[in-house]
């Protein structure tokens, strides 16, 4: 199990390597949530998300013998992007698979970066054995999106920084409501928050269909979501919670909560004309569940975590 | 003359009002500029542009017995939202006069704010006396968009903050592009650096034919610019340097730097795509400055403010 105190210690690894996002607030977004509703832009975060956080935590974390001769990860974008960041600021190759789906600023992006792309087809190829072969051969570290410790341990940052902010706004009770995939995220900053912040309670927040940690909750074991589906919310497409982040989330989550995708584009719009930021589709489920399904709240506020903003011009402005 | 201790007094008056908005970064700007770029997104603050600050300031330092009858302000936008919202969150009515051909966006945020919103016809009305009529019949104190000491001081705390932030990246030499209209922003952020980090030079930066502070600061006395011109930079087509504010941005500014809308447009596509934040044409000259004039630069760095963010999906549709 992954402790406060290893949050702690990747705070110290990660320094000033990742931006401290603000707290972002608007009147005319309390008013559609119904109660004071802030955000936690981590789509400011360097890379475009807080996927460096997790990823700066690893990478700083393999003895340096070890990581001299490269890592490698397998991501849908963000992870990617904050893999081949953080592997470059560390002066090591990083070879990153992704699906050829992907969006394509975010492959584009993690080359830019300096990492050597594969792609594979997510719907016929198992990127875990690409991922294993090009990993013996050249003699790469892994570093896993979510299930992971020292990457959950990164995300947590994210809960330290909440718990501050929310004590400087004197908020004691609020729901924090995290974009959820494998479930890194939401477990690093639940874990962060048990400890610092008690009156603050994550919220799992998925896509319809990609549900599968809401309903994980409700039946307090790890459960898939069917295959084939598909999504906007790319960022946040995983198949089931990881077994790392799983006990974590049924220990100390609220219920999950599932918006559509017409609520999620409502959200990025809002996010646009309301506080200036790019929220990407699956980086605006949490504010998407604010805004809509305040019923669902049984706290007189909300943070909402905007996860990432990697967002390609087309998608974006058919949220405008 | 305005003083650094103005500006700290305005800190204190505004405390937690006005939020610190982080210096953000990319290496893809950089690159493109030519040397390490980080932009202030003041585009993030509340009410979306750095005129709360200042509307704070002043509304803040008026004697309660006098404020409690209203204030009043012209404005082409932001500077309205930040009176208005500093208005109502002090408990005080707002009458802002407004051009009819501003934003739809700027005008509705405005009303939404609680304000009484008057339009008039900048090419052919004197805004200035409706504003006094008003003033007169309600007994409302003026607050000037920027030859106000009060105002200026408080747009001088984005300097304050610029200059702890460059020292905790350790920038000691590094020039700051600012949006520059009636130059109350500008003369702030200057006053501000002047003491705490003098290798930190202000550039005043403006559109194509709203060069008026550019040419004024070569001619060392006020020019205007030719009356009837249009610009998609609609928060800084002020007609000429405020008498308050032109003796500082003649005392402690660089050249002025001109950019054409194309670079405008070109920023603000920059600027979502790679720092996920929404920028207003008006907003966006300095950083329009800093990736497109870097052979005006002189220093091993370069700091740009993008002032706001008010503006319409339309305008922001065509940037991308």
């Amino acid at each position: 199990m992954i402790a406060y105190e290893d949050i702690i210690a990747a705070k110290t690894r990660i320094g000033a390597e990742a931006l401290r996002t603000p707290l972002l607030h608007s009147p005319f977004l309390d008013e559609i949530a119904g109660r004071p509703l802030y955000v936690k832009p981590e789509c400011l975060q360097r890379t475009g998300s807080f996927k460096l956080r997790g990823a700066w935590s690893a990478i700083s974390a393999i003895p340096d013998a070890v990581r001299a001769s490269g890592v490698i990860a397998y991501s849908s974008g963000n992870h990617a992007q904050g893999v081949a960041y953080a592997a470059k600021a560390h002066g090591v190759p990083a070879v990153i698979i992704m699906p050829a789906d992907a969006p394509k600023l975010k492959i584009d992006n993690t080359r830019a970066y300096g990492a050597e792309v594969v792609l594979y087809d997510r719907y016929t190829e198992d990127r875990d054995a690409i991922g294993d072969r090009l990993a013996e051969e050249r003699n790469l570290s892994l570093v896993k999106p979510f299930d992971d410790e020292r990457v959950i341990a990164g995300q947590g940052t994210v809960g330290l920084e909440i718990a501050e902010q929310a004590d400087e706004l004197g908020l004691d009770s609020a729901s924090v409501l995290v974009p959820c995939g494998g479930g890194g995220l939401t477990s690093g900053i639940a874990i962060a928050l048990e400890r610092i912040a008690p009156g603050l309670v994550v919220r799992p927040c998925e896509p319809e269909d990609f549900d599968d940690t809401s309903r994980s909750l409700l039946a307090r074991e790890i459960l898939a979501n069917a295959s084939g589906g598909k999504t906007i919310c790319d960022a946040i497409m995983t198949p089931q919670p990881g077994n790392l982040t799983f006990p974590h989330l049924s220990r100390l989550c609220g219920p999950g909560i599932v918006v559509t995708e017409d609520e999620v584009l409502r959200a990025m719009g809002l996010a646009f004309q309301r506080l200036k930021i790019a929220i990407e589709p699956g980086g605006a489920v949490g504010l998407a569940a604010a805004l809509f399904h305040g019923e669902e709240l049984d706290t007189p506020a909300v943070i909402a975590v905007a996860s990432g903003g990697n967002v390609d011009e087309d998608m974006f402005s058919r949220a405008l």
